[in-house]
């Protein structure tokens, strides 16, 4: 009889997620700190884009944060968005900034993480938060996927220290800050990618293989180490031939879920914990503010 | 017959590095920019940093840059300290400035290395620094000894794109910022330390082996994948029993030589190649802040 491997419920953990972000407002707020606010702020009319902003300022909303939504046309020059940046970072209302992507060609993207201040940085690009989580230090803004894949995996495995991790995947919002999380959590790393050669026989040695492509399908039944966690952070759309769509992972999920011990679906695995995991990291940043606040008032407070 | 691996020789290399950092300086002043400085700070009197500081002093003056040396006694408080850091970082005769690690229990590493300028951070252990290499963007300073290290292997293979790398230990001068540089290079990179259960394996199918460790020996001849670049960081004082002392790396060189394709000896490998890098980052750093004087130059002029 063939084994079958747990399917990972993300939608169920990101709503246990929302639930703690929900408590920690409430009491954030009882405690004399103003209502989180988060400000998206989205370039031209991309539908999908379109689509995710407006998922993130409802649950935004649903938690008990304020959100507010900035709309810029798709020929927005670089510099306005950075004056509205600025205005932002200097706002001591506005909790977290996110700025979605992808962003037009005119807009330079490193560019833009850099002038978010990073304490409000809730995607966690800002080049100090990257740096700080690559340095293992404290007070970093994680990016959301990678944080919301750690909760995933620490649903099967509290302790991962010693296991073998591989990210198939370099990329800035996914595949190099998840190999950062798994090396904070003493996992053995390994990061691979377009150029790797031998992607089978590492993904067999993986007792942790998170996938972040946007390649249908490209890891195989056989290429999972038996009993080993797979997180499929793909999503595609694909056509089948009588005109339906249907998203798919990066993983084969049918041949998948006979080998590993543990595996996500495609959709409701990855995808609602990243947002989860905004609100985590909004919730995290008015924390910071608040606290330090109270910080600046009692040094008031002893000076009088 | 066994195979003899090709010795990497560091201290020739180093001296080509210089001999290029020598043009360099000499080009920049020509060019109406001030000499470059690079200044030294080190705390309390461990005899080891006090040989480290005044080599890299000697080495600065050698190439025709300036330097400054600071020494602060083993109890100097914190705050003095980040006052002198903050002092040199407004000093626009001050290129780079480099404190010498290790530092005293009273002093936090993570504060200091954040409170230097990121544009004179010549070790490059500034989080920012740290977060701009790991995402790739431009104009980071990389610590100097994973620097030195990747022109060593680069003397070996010009291109290591699909290469696989194992750099064992994750230190955050080391081992952390060496695997994101062969990230960069498009290896395939993993990262194993005290944690990792299957360490021969993993450096058996390595075709780039970096080991920073400090564990004498660690790494045996059969380990290594034959015809393999190792890199050994390591270098620990051993008495024998006769009581003489010499130096010895992280791995078992008599064994890996006969595996080996390149290797560096210990000393005469990476040490050379860690000083050369750190003047090479303290033109860099000159350059940089010559071409932002130009640049503002041109600027008043156009206002004018």
């Amino acid at each position: 009889m063939p084994m079958s491997a747990r399917i990972i419920d993300g939608r169920a953990l990101a709503a246990e997620v929302r639930n703690e972000v929900a408590k920690g407002v409430a009491a954030l707020v009882a405690g004399g700190a103003a209502v989180p606010e988060l400000a998206v702020v989205l370039i031209g009319d991309d539908p999908a884009s379109h689509v995710y902003v407006s998922n993130k300022v409802r649950q935004t909303e649903a938690v008990g944060m304020r959100s507010r939504r900035f709309v810029l046309a798709a020929d927005t020059p670089e510099r306005l968005l950075l004056d509205l940046i600025e205005q932002l970072n200097r706002d001591p209302a506005v909790s977290g900034i996110l700025v979605q992507f992808p962003l037009p060609p005119q807009i330079d993207a490193a560019r833009v993480v850099t002038a978010i201040r990073p304490d409000k940085d809730v995607d966690g690009f800002n080049p100090l938060n990257v740096g700080r989580t690559a340095a293992g230090m404290e007070g970093a803004l994680v990016p959301c996927t990678p944080l919301g894949i750690l909760r995933l995996i620490k649903s099967v495995h509290d302790d991962i220290a010693g296991f073998g991790a591989l990210v198939v995947g370099a990329s800035n919002v996914v595949g190099r800050p998840m190999a950062r999380l798994l090396l904070q959590e003493m996992c053995t790393v390994s990061i691979a990618h377009v150029r790797t050669t031998d992607l089978e026989r590492r993904c067999r040695e993986a007792d942790i293989l998170v996938v972040a492509t946007g390649v249908p399908g490209l890891i195989r039944g056989h290429f999972i180490k038996p009993g080993a966690t797979v997180i499929d952070v793909g999503i595609t759309r694909i056509k089948s031939g009588s005109g339906a769509e249907r998203l798919v992972g990066d993983v084969a999920f049918d041949e998948a879920i006979e080998v590993a011990g543990a595996i996500t679906p495609v959709p409701g695995g990855v995808g609602p914990m990243t947002i989860a995991c905004l609100l985590a990291n909004t919730l995290g940043a008015a924390r910071m503010e608040a606290a330090r606040s109270k910080a600046k008032e009692a040094n008031v407070t002893t000076a009088v």
